[in-house]
């Protein structure tokens, strides 16, 4: 275990919060394009309505361009040459770009490394000492915090957990024991890490509980959103694959799997034992059933319950959930049921008519 | 910052639990009510199944109208004169002064101020001396905690975070960097207020993080319910109106505009950069889609997903969302959809019978 | 209050994680079993698939038949004795017993009470001399925290708070003032119990606070998922029964009951004054409207909306929720709702044709 002391004064008092201040011809360069029109200082990045003329901005959807002709920015970086005054800078995936220039311009604050006397660290744990531990955090028995790990006030870090490099554990995280993080990861505030899967057996009076024994293991460049909650296997793994990208109030249930670059947005479900593929997204407030899997690159739509496996590439929506075109061919029907009623109603009457003939 | 010394024994040794013994005709006076019947000491409120003669209950709703003769109730709010023998308070609105009069009864218990010596506090943070800090807060440089404001344990406040006057924040609640919280909010337990939005942009090999550079700006007289996430702005602000309630579990995407008065109800979402008007209903479960525009006034019933602009005064229900009525009828026809399919299949027969003739 | 110190050395060095070692006759003695094949050590419990000849598996579902002949484990407990090489425990209800037997090969480590330094507990709680409070927990006053007692990191126990014997609350979860939990509860990380209920009422102006002033009632043996809400009753008590079992993110609204060993599965959501009956089952994403009563037994399919009350052992799905076969065959139907669009249209135009005979 580290040995620094934390100082309040170096931690908390060194962090820039300011702008670089940096030429259009710069940040043009750094991103690969090519300016068009004057050179110009630039100290900030906003979207195309509320940038100054100090700021840069971008127009990725055309369905944005008019208004192009109205912002007062510096600078606006684009695909393809516009007929405006505004210096552009010609550039493949202006919002990539953008994304890349932000960063240029508010560069991630640096932390003071050390650990705070308000944390509890266990005199068995392994903190590198270019790790940043705030105060009112717990980090248990045999818990491994790699190089440059930020943990923020409250979080706790349960027995043999290990974290690794660059990895940023905001306010409140729980990680139970065991569990296993990797590299470059942001767990934001109150997200809980390896609580126990859901499984009780009725012993004939009451639930008898299952008992969770298993870990977590999340992958590398993980982010995973506030309040989100994934729990551990029963016995073996939960795994959650590298770059996976996880929205707000998730729920991943006990032994799911969920393969590297896959997308889930808010307030989804993944039940126990789902296989999820890679690349796959799950749009907002969907739900995977228990056992189910879905193939590499699916799409489930907004709403959708997926309660069958999925090969490949499928998009579904609607619960339960069924290829996304005939869903909204369906739904077009379903809108106007009562009209398909009265079809049905005056066919019955014509032909009632037919009959008294 | 304020030097007062956090005590233990004042700050939790003063706080009134007992409730105020007054008499009806208080009450009643105080309620702008007239009390018809005896006077009586009434020191409780309670539910009309529960009340004892010792406390004053109300009558709402004309439903629970027979319950009122098996009250044990010392007294009742009610609109109208009943012909019982129970006194009653005649008062506009029973369930809006049945509430007043739970406050007069049950006085908020007032916090002795101070800084707990458990709480971490930056020394370029500003908290107001009438504040009360409990245990184990963590408040970051240039923080502002206004006069009377509660911070109960486990609390984040992140660098430059502005909290108005009165405001309540529950244990465990994180305010990441930069965001603004109006007068006479209640941030309940385990809120996350200014975590990252969800963006992310695929760079040919994995997802490029889209910086979240903006901030949460929250009205005055907002209340905020359990392990709600409300995300930070990409580069501006989210805002949340005055007067906007929200229940538990509620998601709230980056860019959101919330308009004053608006309430949302349990497990709903809002995704980015989707603007709700004033007044607004969103029921529970409930979802808007992103972008998405909802006028003023609207309701969206519960479970309803939102994903078209909506002008105001709408109700919608069903998803995607449709108006209210239309939605019922065509719900209606959709539980017997088989006695559909039977119709016209005796449609058919029939007129393969008159074919066949 | 206990004047034990918490040592931090004990409580954290003497914790157990290794598993126990024992003879496969001796996991049949104590499970009531009879032990077919040789007598071997086991040291470990696994799946199917990942047992090693050091652990000891089970097949419960006879559709995983088939991979009992490639598992390397070293004995199976089964329902009846199957034609393998592989020690067998044949046992009733196989599936109960592996949970047996996984609680006696890994026992629950004990933990050596005491009070962290770093905790604050008021001078007037009461914490039982066996319980084990650590860092940065927070236990107001007038609370009781009873034998065996175990309270993580970040947890928050208000004024009053009754924690009854042997219960287990995960770091961050918060009790509002005056709640009552039963014994042998599992808190898991991130609860809010008793946190405000959501009621408003429109003073003509704003949105005025129905104070709620109630509390929440937990039983015995309850279990409750990663950042659950609970919230308190207005005036009187929210109720959860004995044996309980909540998955993550379930939200409850106030004045709610809930009988005895009901299961609520994750993201599901029951509003105010529901009152859900003994041993129901609520499936994931589930909802219960305000003021509805669930009977004896129900079971509310995933993503069914109950809307309206249920007599005991209803099987209800879809929003809102009918009954589950009616359900069945009208989502059969609606799949495929532009097929029926053009037998009518067919109908209309053959119609048509003997029309313009």
């Amino acid at each position: 275990m580290t040995s620094l002391i934390f100082s309040t004064k170096n931690i908390l008092g060194q962090r820039k919060s300011a702008s670089n201040h940096m030429l259009l011809s710069e940040i043009a360069q750094y991103l690969g394009g090519v300016l068009i029109g004057l050179d110009r200082d630039i100290s900030g990045a906003s979207t195309i309505e509320e940038a100054t003329s100090a700021d840069i901005t971008f127009l990725a959807n055309p369905k944005y361009r008019d208004k192009v002709q109205e912002t007062s920015a510096g600078g606006i970086i684009v695909a393809e040459e516009l007929g405006i005054t505004i210096p552009q800078i010609i550039a493949k995936d202006p919002y990539l770009c953008f994304a890349r220039a932000v960063n240029l311009i508010y560069p991630e604050r640096p932390f003071t490394p050390g650990i705070s006397p308000q944390a509890y660290v266990h005199p068995d744990a392994e903190v590198d000492e270019t790790a940043c531990i705030f105060p009112h955090v717990y980090i248990g028995q045999r818990a491994k915090i790699s190089k440059r790990c930020v943990l923020y006030p409250g979080c706790f870090i349960g027995e043999g957990v290990s974290i690794g490099e660059n990895t940023t554990v905001h306010p409140n995280v729980v990680v139970y024991d065991g569990c296993i993080l990797g590299k470059e990861c942001i767990m934001h505030a109150g997200v809980v890490i390896g609580s126990d899967g859901f499984g009780f057996a009725w012993d004939g009076k009451k639930h008898f509980k299952i008992p969770q024994k298993g870990i977590v293991i999340i992958g590398d460049y993980v982010e995973i959103g506030s309040n989100c909650t994934i729990d551990r296997a029963a016995l073996t793994s939960t795994r959650i694959g590298s770059d996976v990208k996880m929205d707000n109030l998730v729920q991943i249930g006990h032994n799911v799997t969920i393969g590297d670059h896959t997308i889930i947005v808010a307030q989804s479900g993944v039940a126990g034992s789902a296989s999820i593929g890679r690349s796959v997204i799950l749009a907002a407030q969907s739900g995977v059933a228990g056992h189910i899997s879905v193939g590499d690159g699916c799409t489930a739509a907004a709403r959708a319950g997926v309660a069958t496996d999925l090969p490949p590439g499928k998009i579904v929506s609607g619960f339960p959930a069924i290829d996304h075109r005939q869903w909204l061919r369906a739904q077009n029907v379903y809108k106007d049921l009562p009209g398909l009623v009265k079809r049905i109603r005056a066919l019955e009457r014509r032909l009632d008519g037919i009959d008294n003939d």
